[in-house]
């Protein structure tokens, strides 16, 4: 929690952590339609990628390839999409989703498309379980 | 062209050229609803992130965070928005847009929302001219 950094209550309730990386929080959200990780990098009042400095940003480039990288070796999915949007929540976050030609969003982007299907505690216990042996692995 | 790159039909169809930057050329989205600009890397067969190594990500960050500015710069906007998605178009690329809490799809992401209104001649130059003479300066 370095420099007064704080996770966003909206995303610390709809996430769950899977791993500290040097920069960024690596965290599962909690909805089962997709794969979906969201990296939000410890940096007190970032709010876009511009607001990093070249070593900061080369820092999160390599955080997104390791976590794309774990999502592609558990999943095996059609697709990655990568994003930083930040339109509803502020603080600097970006999404790394494994996307499937048969998902419920397919071909659109999935925000605001199917509503957000929780995890049973099992279902999720599984997928931290396996996203973190492929994190490890990397 | 190094390498046997082109650029994807339609992305040729739907943008602009407005730069080339040593990995990316930078496009301009013809889509008058928001300021969008659209880097692809000169890769041949890059389709995912992922595909890129370290240097070339490095690049593209970099890269990205100059069109960014650029946006930022000439446009003023409420928010950008910075995604590399390719659920339709294959050829790796990422988008960066500059947002408005008045533009046609706010808060949503851009993609699917409002249909595509293409810039009048007169329009495109303006938009390009500005957009050029900032990234000159940057």
């Amino acid at each position: 929690m370095k420099n007064g950094w704080r996770l966003h209550a909206q995303l610390a309730d709809d996430t769950h952590p899977l791993a500290s990386f040097a920069l960024c929080e690596l965290r599962l959200m909690d909805d089962a339609n997709y794969p979906w990780l969201v990296l939000v990098p410890r940096i007190a009042d970032a709010v876009e990628l511009i607001d990093l400095d070249a070593a900061q940003r080369h820092a999160l480039t390599d955080e997104i390839d390791r976590a794309s990288r774990a999502l592609r070796e558990v999943f095996r999915p059609d697709k990655l999409n990568v994003a930083a949007l930040g339109n509803l929540v502020p603080q600097l976050h970006v999404h790394a989703i494994a996307r499937f030609r048969d998902d419920p969003a397919w071909p659109r982007p999935v925000w605001g498309t199917a509503a957000a299907r929780r995890y049973s505690e099992e279902a999720l216990i599984e997928r931290v379980a396996r996203l973190q042996t492929a994190l490890r692995a990397l």
